[in-house]
């Protein structure tokens, strides 16, 4: 059988990088302009609430991918709460 | 001890509805201009990943989560494919 953890690193991977090509372009243009920060902000808290979930279901691949998301999401809504100043 | 599946649909809850935004701002505006369709299939293929880990550890918010992410995200991939045209 299968071990589940080898699909969810996958997934974590995939989804993951999806979210790098935003922060590679903030990084690049040191600008933020045109995203929502509530997007963000509630990305974040959705995130965080998953990796709670992770930790209680003991699930390795839930916990990196969302621990990299969220590392990912917090460098953004820095970005844009200081490009809003 | 708290159920894990309470903290699960709270998250799932949170990261849909992110999304939400985005496909609302497409269905008024009738274009996907400017959306990234790479960001959206990688985005597609993690979450149909984690649907399947979701099926294989039997955990029902992952399940709901991200069958519900994934007709978002096909709606956004067709309207991205159609305005491409």
């Amino acid at each position: 059988m299968l071990n589940p953890e080898y699909i969810g690193f996958f997934a974590a991977i995939l989804t993951t990088s999806a979210f790098l090509p935003q922060a590679f372009k903030i990084w690049k243009t040191q600008s933020a302009d045109g995203l929502s920060l509530t997007m963000y902000l509630v990305m974040g808290t959705g995130t965080s609430c998953w990796l709670i979930y992770g930790v209680l279901i003991q699930s390795p691949s839930i916990i990196v991918a969302n621990s990299v998301s969220i590392s990912i999401i917090i460098f953004i809504i820095t970005f844009i709460v200081r490009s809003k100043k």
